[in-house]
């Protein structure tokens, strides 16, 4: 018999990451070879073309000025307000809704979506996402005693596929009062993919259709990690203005992050930020998820959110910090493009990239072909149907001849 | 009708903070009067003799040496390895158990805490504390959907309530089939009080006959965040050592944090730290904990943990730490000797303060004794049944007379 002390929910519970038994095959590889001969394309975070973490210069110079009091002291249990203040205006830039708008810190983008799942589902509730998604997201679930389903993302045409969306929607609406549905856009992790604005538009009528029933309450979280990198800062943010002037049973929720935009990842902040009609719907959300925090994590790192408050209350250092971040999106942009022109001329597959961290080949033996991958010195991450390569990770020199490889290496597996 | 989208169980939540009150009024106050004038004693942080924040030099020095990789980057979920080990040995010093000991890295002491409960009990269970508590113990157990219970700490002696004790858990054990002690020591939160090694010797005699029905787990989880403020390392340390060689369904868990013993409240570090007989029971505690983890804010401030590291493997640089510290906690030990020597002669009752930032007052009617202070310009938290002090953060100065003035208020109250 095997000793065991845990609740009886908690029994068993294990991640097997396959992100990091990647990385590491990677990292063993380039001890044995030498770095210049590995492709590491398993990485979530930006590295820049000298394979080096990526730290916006200005993020770094503000975080070094920071007063130490700024970093010792406690954080406001809800975030410090004009931390809060500042995120909310970034999070929207132009497109601000026509809405009661309110914001709580949160460790990073997980944090806001712990939250959400914890106080917007019920125990044994049916979280939905699309069928590609970050694994993560069952974690969450499953730990919170939830369960996770999916839809089908792409129709036919690869676009994104409204009708499948609709009845997992409405499937779950027939058994839940409550359907939290995350919706991970712009810059899809794994895919690159993001909703147009007509699919949000389509998202939303389905909702308001759903909404009519005032008994049930649709909750779009929707995952923002990778917005500063998804193409001009107001053209990928117009959907966000859509969020304004909904039934008060649709209670949009977004999940932001400093990793990514402030390459800010070990630092563990970010936001979540619910719209509403109801002013009281927005009351209750500052209630029920500051309480939350003060039971999970007490408060969020304050270094981090005053590093945030204070490049936004200075314009130039703002400026600077939007126009390096640009420089380091170029760089991911330029690597996509390279493996995309490539992909075509390879005939390989791939799902549709827009933009952001990571893009994905379908594949029908992912682990196989990723075994297959290391033979030629490239490591990159097995999905359940295809195989996601992280262009923020891998420099553009070492991009070239990588879609070529991948196509070969499918054929290899197929024909094996 | 008020607008709720809430899940069932989350709606109504609302902590109302009275330490936040308190310390809103005194901050009032000194805007108006001059904070010469102002006594707040209401601070849960350690502020020097001219009432600034205090931060261990070292331990700033060093915070701004790292590498800004050792900021930006991503932690692994359970940790560093570097910071986990170094952790382990600070929290044991001399008197590391005979056992399999792991740690997870958690969001200061709150994060520990929160993961113990929730992985360690079931819903709907009673965790157990003493009847004088930190009060966000209450709000990690109702978020969670588990309920809180107490039994008196003190006997007629003033001494550790054997009794009570024993009797709470024996009550609870014979409903559940795990329970979760929470126990504040050494210098605990409100009342600075101490278990002393025997009272160990008769809790773990407790734990070991309830043990023996091999059906029942007792968890005890020790919250030691003031330990670094409780008196000579190794001596308030030494009860550590009793958690060897225990039965495996006793699974001692500490909650430690680097909020107080490296003053880096705002860095939101810690560690649970599981001690057991068992090699099972510990590779659950890392699966299960890590797995939470993942599920709640993924991974930990990297800053705070390479600090710590950074620190613990350069003896020169541990021992001025401990050094500065030790300053520090002399500036606490001279205002609280102050304290008690004016309590005796204002004939001022206490509760047996040992070391600690608090000390505790008990009172009849804590609300209107705290208002009656505001006259004097004191500032302090009223609980349950008494007032918590914070010697922590009153310069010596102004702790001068304090002792006399609460006895005041105490009779003027009881007058009135």
């Amino acid at each position: 018999m095997t000793d065991s002390v845990a609740a009886s929910h908690a029994k068993g519970k294990c991640a097997t990451d396959k992100i990091f038994g990647a990385n590491a095959a990677a990292v063993k590889d380039a001890a044995q070879y030498g770095n210049d001969k590995v492709v590491n394309a398993t990485i979530g975070a930006l590295m820049d073309d000298q394979e080096k973490l990526a730290c916006i210069p200005t993020v770094e110079k503000v975080f070094r000025e920071l007063p130490i009091n700024n970093i010792i002291s406690y954080a406001p249990i809800a975030g410090s307000p004009a931390f809060l203040k500042a995120f909310i205006n970034l999070a929207f830039a132009d497109h601000k809704p026509d809405a009661y708008i309110e914001a709580i810190a949160t460790s990073g983008g997980s944090g806001a979506i712990h939250h959400t799942i914890w106080n917007y589902s019920d125990a044994g509730d049916t979280i939905l996402t699309s069928d590609w998604y970050w694994g993560p997201y069952k974690v969450l679930c499953q730990d919170s005693l939830r369960k996770l389903d999916t839809y089908t993302l792409f129709d036919e045409e690869q676009k994104f596929n409204i009708a499948a969306f609709s009845a997992k929607v409405k499937e779950l609406l027939s058994k839940q009062t409550n359907v939290v549905v995350i919706i991970n856009t712009p810059a899809h992790n794994p895919t690159g993919f993001s909703l147009t604005d007509s699919d949000w538009d389509n998202v939303l009528a389905l909702f308001k259709e759903c909404a009519q029933d005032t008994e049930k309450r649709i909750i779009p979280l929707i995952d923002v990690a990778y917005i500063d990198y998804a193409g001009e800062k107001n053209a990928c943010r117009a959907f966000l203005k859509k969020l304004g002037g909904l039934p008060t049973n649709i209670f949009p929720i977004l999940a932001c992050s400093m990793s990514k935009g402030f390459t800010m990842y070990g630092q563990r902040t970010g936001a979540m930020i619910g719209v509403s009609s109801s002013k009281e719907v927005i009351e209750e959300f500052k209630n029920i998820n500051q309480y939350t925090s003060r039971a999970t994590w007490s408060n969020i790192t304050h270094s981090a959110m005053n590093l945030l408050s204070t490049i936004y209350q200075d314009k130039e250092l703002l400026a600077q910090t939007e126009l390096e971040r640009d420089a380091l999106y170029a760089l991911i942009r330029n690597r996509a493009d390279i493996f995309m022109s490539e992909a075509k001329e390879a005939n390989l597959k791939m799902l549709p990239y827009i933009a952001g961290f990571f893009l994905t080949i379908p594949a029908d033996q992912p682990d196989a072909v990723c075994e297959k991958l290391h033979e030629d010195h490239i490591f990159a991450v097995p999905l359940a149907k295809g195989i996601r390569i992280a262009v923020c990770a891998v420099s553009s020199s070492k991009i070239k001849g990588m879609a070529a490889k991948i196509a070969k290496a499918i054929q290899a597996v197929a024909a094996s």
